[in-house]
């Protein structure tokens, strides 16, 4: 008989917005630390969690892609959509517990933080009872885009909401008008409806839209002369909380 | 005649929630990088940013409190407190500024994230227009608490609402009725009025109450189960964006 194997531990790691340098310390020990390595990728490429750690990975780490059954932009029935996720979340999870169980240390790669609208939590709520597990908080993409342009979104008292860009242009229309501050996630294809909910709600004036905030090639821009073309998945827009200051003040020269 | 004196650069450096571990690589650089580090104190303490970065200040460097006129959390009320906070963030930009024409590299430290609510931002806007500004991105307070807990708040298309504990109990109520996640800051004196702010709005039992979130003292709990004693300055609470889940499944053991 085997002595009984220690089981491994599971760590959700925030990789934060993109720049590697704004990896936490903890960040980097786990991953120096992993015996495994999990991210979620698309089906032809590493995954852009992968490659913001690229240089703290040690050599011999074995790697496990996550590897998306659909593309999540591309689908719009939702139902469609749902059923292959879940099955894709439920099979990543028992594929990291085999690990777990053969006293891997499992790391699960999480853009931005874990928990603020990541991947990475269907795999905590589905292993947090049987294994060990922590997470590694992230900076978030909202607060690495609004660092890049200087500009802050909300202060005192203020109230800052967070909302995704699927939202219908009737909801979004509401919700902007009814806070100081926002953030608007998941841009892509909702591009031309965002603009029209914050006309509507007057607030159009003072957004900005950056993309792939905080990598090499980041951008960001009045989202007033934004052109009309699709966004790309790292868009992001973002409303500030007063009217005083006109936006263009705080486009800076990026990082 | 002096040969003209290069400005120096000043960047506000995010210090995470208060586990030293949660700074970035970025962070960590710039510190150790500065001329001079700048940090928000009260009178009588070094301030909890300072106590988070101490391992990374090089010998020699040189450290300047910018210490609070009046406490935030015994005045209540709003115009008497504004006039020498503004005073105060006056006086401690012009204070950067001299140092900045000496040439002076100045750093600023945010707990968190420094755009979050933090009053680095005062800072900023004040400076950014006559000198080379750079908000270095930090892990807020609410990433550093939900993570500590591992409840994830909001998934998928759900929104995130950020109250400031501050409002009122109709205003909360009805914020808290209308959103799917929601984080509450400055908790402190106002926990009676969240704790009855979330009951109305039939949130209560789902909630958590986080005081010095991934600090070496921190602690989590039910907020149902927090007795009505004043919650410290570092507090929070988080309400998660379902319902079917009990609360006490995701107090873990801490970081
Ligand atoms: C599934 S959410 C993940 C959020 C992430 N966990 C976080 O903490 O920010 C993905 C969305 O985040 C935003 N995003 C992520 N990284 C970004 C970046 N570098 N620049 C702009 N937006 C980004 C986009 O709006 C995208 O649709
Ligand atoms: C002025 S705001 C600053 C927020 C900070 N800039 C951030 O990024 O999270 C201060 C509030 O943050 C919350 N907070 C900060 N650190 C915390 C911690 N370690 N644990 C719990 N709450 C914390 C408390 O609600 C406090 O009232």
């Amino acid at each position: 008989m085997n002595a009984a194997i220690l089981k491994g531990k599971l760590t959700g790691v925030g990789t934060g917005p993109g720049d590697p340098e704004l990896l936490t310390l903890k960040a980097v020990r786990s991953i120096t630390e992993a015996d495994v390595i999990a991210f979620f990728c698309k089906k032809g490429s590493t995954g852009n969690g992968r490659a913001i750690v690229e240089a703290h990975i040690r050599p011999g780490t074995l790697e496990l892609p996550l590897v998306y059954p659909v593309t999540v932009e591309t689908h719009k029935d939702e139902t469609e959509y749902k059923a292959p996720i879940a099955d894709f979340f439920d099979k990543s999870a028992e594929d990291i517990a085999t690990l777990l169980d053969a006293g891997k240390n499992v790391v699960v790669l999480s853009e931005g933080d874990p928990l603020f609208y990541g991947s990475y939590m269907h795999l905590h709520v589905r292993l947090e009872k049987r294994y060990h597990a922590e997470v590694v908080a992230g900076v978030t993409a909202m607060s690495g885009c609004w660092s890049m342009t200087g500009m802050p979104l909300v202060q005192g008292d203020d109230i800052l909401s967070v909302l995704p860009g699927t939202l219908s242009e009737e909801k979004l229309t509401e919700r902007l008008q009814n806070t100081d501050g926002a953030v608007i996630m998941k841009v892509g294809r909702n591009l031309p409806k965002i603009r029209r909910a914050l006309a509507s709600a007057g607030k159009l004036s003072g957004a900005l839209y950056v993309e792939r905030g905080t990598m090499a090639n980041g951008a960001a821009q009045k989202l007033e002369e934004r052109d009309e073309s699709p966004a790309p998945y790292f868009s992001i827009v973002l409303v500030p909380g007063w009217t005083t200051r006109p936006a263009e003040e705080f486009i800076g020269d990026g990082k």
